[in-house]
């Protein structure tokens, strides 16, 4: 029974942090407010996930290292500056060979809120972007997209404006 | 426009590999027959998620470097050697205040799936292991718990004996 020093998990999330700010290439276009893709997205680390009832799709919700290091610890209310949060989103399929499991079928989206309460003074905080579809083409026609979204988050307001409420993870 | 070179990446992902198997202490007890739980797992590359109508319940499925480098390949008839597939599952929940959301309540359980045809002959090459709660505590009474999983995985012989199938993610 070997036990590593906690000095080996630190170093291991430092690395994560310093490598993940790193590898955000560029081959998304941004969004019309600017904002870019994080590319090293797919390989961020689990917040929650969920179900829409309404539109039939499923999604997990990933967090970078401030994010997830704020959700781990319960200091969510606010999220500290930098938190990104990003959703990735499926449309539902029925599993071939399980009646009961509803599995992600067509991707919809990816999506990400930005924490910058300076920055994004004009939408409640938060830096809104989404890119639709496997070709990741950006959202709405101009900049006032985002507007829409803060719009819904609003109901949200008591939590940050964030819908996600970080699943139990043992 | 930055692009930062693949060497960074592949740097980047033998790290995880390299740290990840370092990390995993030994808090929790091992299954009946003989499988530990793998710490660094919720710091694991999201494969997929799903839900099931039959009992409540959503999950997200996560790989460890050897699983996430198939999945994201394509090369997983079979798996390979060495792979480690994990789902964590939580009862489904109403979100306060999006009716349509449902969101991940109680934890139930954590599971794995480890690929080694030699070691797991008995059980299809595949060896089964579940945590029940946030104590994680091991499944099953004896080490013949796994033939249980293995009946219910038989059904997914044509995919290795998997029922996962890796999410598209752009």
């Amino acid at each position: 029974m070997i036990k590593y020093p906690q000095i080996i998990k630190s170093l291991f999330l430092c690395l994560i942090l310093v490598f993940s700010s790193m590898i955000h290439a560029e081959k998304v276009s941004p969004n019309h407010n600017g904002i870019n893709y994080p590319i090293g997205l797919k390989n961020w680390r689990v917040i929650s996930t969920s179900f829409r009832t309404d539109n039939k799709t499923q999604r997990v919700i990933l967090g970078n290292s401030i994010a997830i290091k704020a959700s781990r610890a319960g200091k969510t209310k606010p999220w500290p500056k930098g938190s990104i949060l990003a959703k990735l989103v499926w449309k539902n399929s029925q599993h071939p060979k399980w009646d009961a499991a509803i599995v992600p079928g067509e991707f919809v989206h990816s999506e990400v809120m930005i924490k910058d309460t300076e920055k994004y003074k004009t939408t409640g905080g938060w830096g809104y972007a989404r890119w639709i579809g496997l070709s990741q083409q950006p959202y709405g026609k101009n900049k006032s997209f985002a507007q829409t979204c803060l719009s819904c988050h609003t109901k949200a307001k008591d939590s940050d404006f964030v819908f996600t409420m970080p699943a139990k993870i043992p």
